[in-house]
This record gives C-alpha cells, structure tokens and sequence, in this order.
C-alpha cells in the first residue's frame, strides 16, 4: 500500500542509487524517462537533483510546469526502464506504448506509476546557471510516499524479488538492489 | 588488478549509486570521508558532481586543493565506510585509525584506497555558487581506475560476496549490489 512518506526522511527512498523513472506533464501532454542520474542534494528542506537532458521532451514539459516526479521502479518494470530511455516521448505516448498504470499524485500534475516502490513529488528550484550549462535541475521535494511492503520504519526491505530496485549499468544490463548488511557501530 | 578505466566510460562506475569514500590531501594533511550524494554528472568529458558539506575537513581540504578521489569500497570496508562518516578527520587520522592501505594517484595529490573497486580521480570545476548554496561539488574526471575483477569489458561483475558495491540506506544500514538482470532490447 502506498504510504506517505515524512519529508524528512525523503532521501532514504534514492540513498542507495536506483535507477528511476522521472514523469512529467505540461499543457495536456505527459511523458515518462528513465533516469539513473538522481540524487539527494538535502535532509530538510527535502532537496535532489537530476540531470535532464537538453532537447528530451521530459526537459521541455519540465520547463514548462515547473514540476516532475522521481518514480522509483521495481524488477517488475525491467524492461520498461530501459525501453523508456531509448524512445522520446515526443513521438508516442510511452504510457500507453508500455500500458503504464498511473495514479494521481497529491501535488503535482505529473503522475505517479504503478509498479514502483517510491515516488518523490518535485518542485524546480529557479537555478538557470546549473540547468543550462549542466542540465541539472535543482528541486524541492514537495511530497513522498513509498509502498510499506517494501519501505518499513523508515528503512528499505526487499520481501520479493519481483520488490526489489533497479541499479543501471549500462546498455540495459542491471543489477537489483541485493542482501541487507549492518555496519558494526 | 587496477587497471585504466577511459574517462568517457568513468560514469559506469558509479551510475549503480554505489555509497563512495571520498579522499582529499592538502598541505600535509589528508582525510577520507563516507560519501552516498555523488553521482555521474556527464559522459565526455567526464563529470561528476558530490555533496561536501561545509564544516567538513574534507571540505577544508577540497577547497585548499582542488581535488579529491571518490573510492568506490567493496562489501570489505563495510565497518570502514560506516565509522568515516561518523567522525571527523580533523580529530584524528581516519586512516591510522581505520587501518587504510592507501597509493597514489596518477594525477591528483588525494590517496587511492584500497579495497575499492573503483578510483576516479577528480578536480573540482570552480562553481562557488553551487557549492555555497548546495554544498554541491562539479568536478572533472581526470583519471579513472577499476578492480579488473569486478569492472570486466565496461561492466560490473562481482564474483564474490566481498567483491560487492555497498549502497547506504541508513545509521549503519546498507545493501549490496545484487543480481545482474537485463532487459529486453
């Protein structure tokens, strides 16, 4: 079930590095892209970044709403992932060329899709200088939910392996998120 | 065996969100801080960008020199990875204290640990804005290194237990880098 998630406690849900799915909307249109390069930037206020790159449809519908949000998919989205990194969404609706399921989200126009463990709904902080030169988008993260099966007191399990996060390599080669170990403290 | 990583392929060696360790050295000093916030910024040249916040000797450190390495520990330094970011090297030598087999890098003056995986020697793109605000570094790859045990013909394989990336969830817990899966092409 999908739980919210306290703002705070945002980063944990892309701390170990999965591979996500940022969707958008602007003007009617809506579009989906695969995004390894993600990251928390701050605890509180909730801050990430993410490379968007110029001339992608997700960059002109991001500039356009000011909004996006950082899906984090699970293996059941293997091949979407990687499929949705190698078309733009200028010339097909990749919802519905991978019969994508999505879901409202509670701030932001750009939906939320099914099959994924975390969702981070985002705001553009105006940073021009990082968008144009590095394509990095600086965002507030607005609002956080995770799914409880997988995200339990506020630290990740994978009960499944069907749960677990995707880690991109490169070429559509993967690794999943694996065993849980604990540092002596 | 380390071998030469090309710069234009240093991003695969963290686009999996591994959690790094970051080396800094100036003026006879040097530190080793635990890092999860880097993450590949662009492909060639090569780019990455790492959260160093303020206050941090790895920052004083970063600042005075203009350069750091961001080590990526195997499953082997896991204790190694949690207590460096629980203390500060202003304090006391983290790598006497944590036993830290360190050798030079090729071009800048920060150590190469060992026990990594992977090594990308890196100097810092001067954008004060972005580090002032954000604590966010942009820096150029300027030298990469891989384990050729783990990192085979561009891609990750980890053919034992310790040979696993470790990716930080939280106060001590984290995952190691799982199965490889690849998605239909």
């Amino acid at each position: 079930m999908r739980v919210s998630v306290p703002l705070r406690r945002a980063y944990k849900l892309i701390n170990h590095g999965p591979t996500t799915l940022i969707t958008s909307a602007a003007g009617g249109r809506r579009n989906v892209m695969s995004a390894a390069w993600v990251m928390a930037l701050d605890f509180d206020p909730a801050k990430l970044v993410a490379v968007i790159a110029a001339g992608t449809f997700t960059r002109t519908l991001v500039t356009a709403s000011g909004e996006f949000v950082v899906n984090v998919p699970t293996a059941k989205l293997l091949d979407t992932v990687y499929a949705a990194g190698q078309v733009s969404g200028l010339d097909e609706d990749k919802f519905a060329a991978y019969s994508l399921s999505t879901s409202e989200a509670s701030i932001v126009g750009a939906p939320l899709l099914e099959d994924c463990a975390a969702w981070l709904e985002c705001k553009v902080v105006p940073e021009a200088h990082m968008q144009e030169r590095y394509d990095l988008f600086v965002a507030d993260v607005v609002a956080a939910w995770a799914d409880d099966a997988s995200f339990v007191d506020g630290v990740w399990r994978f009960p499944r392996d069907e749960d677990r996060t995707l880690h991109h390599l490169s070429s559509g080669v993967f690794i999943t998120s694996g065993d849980i170990v604990k540092a002596k403290s």
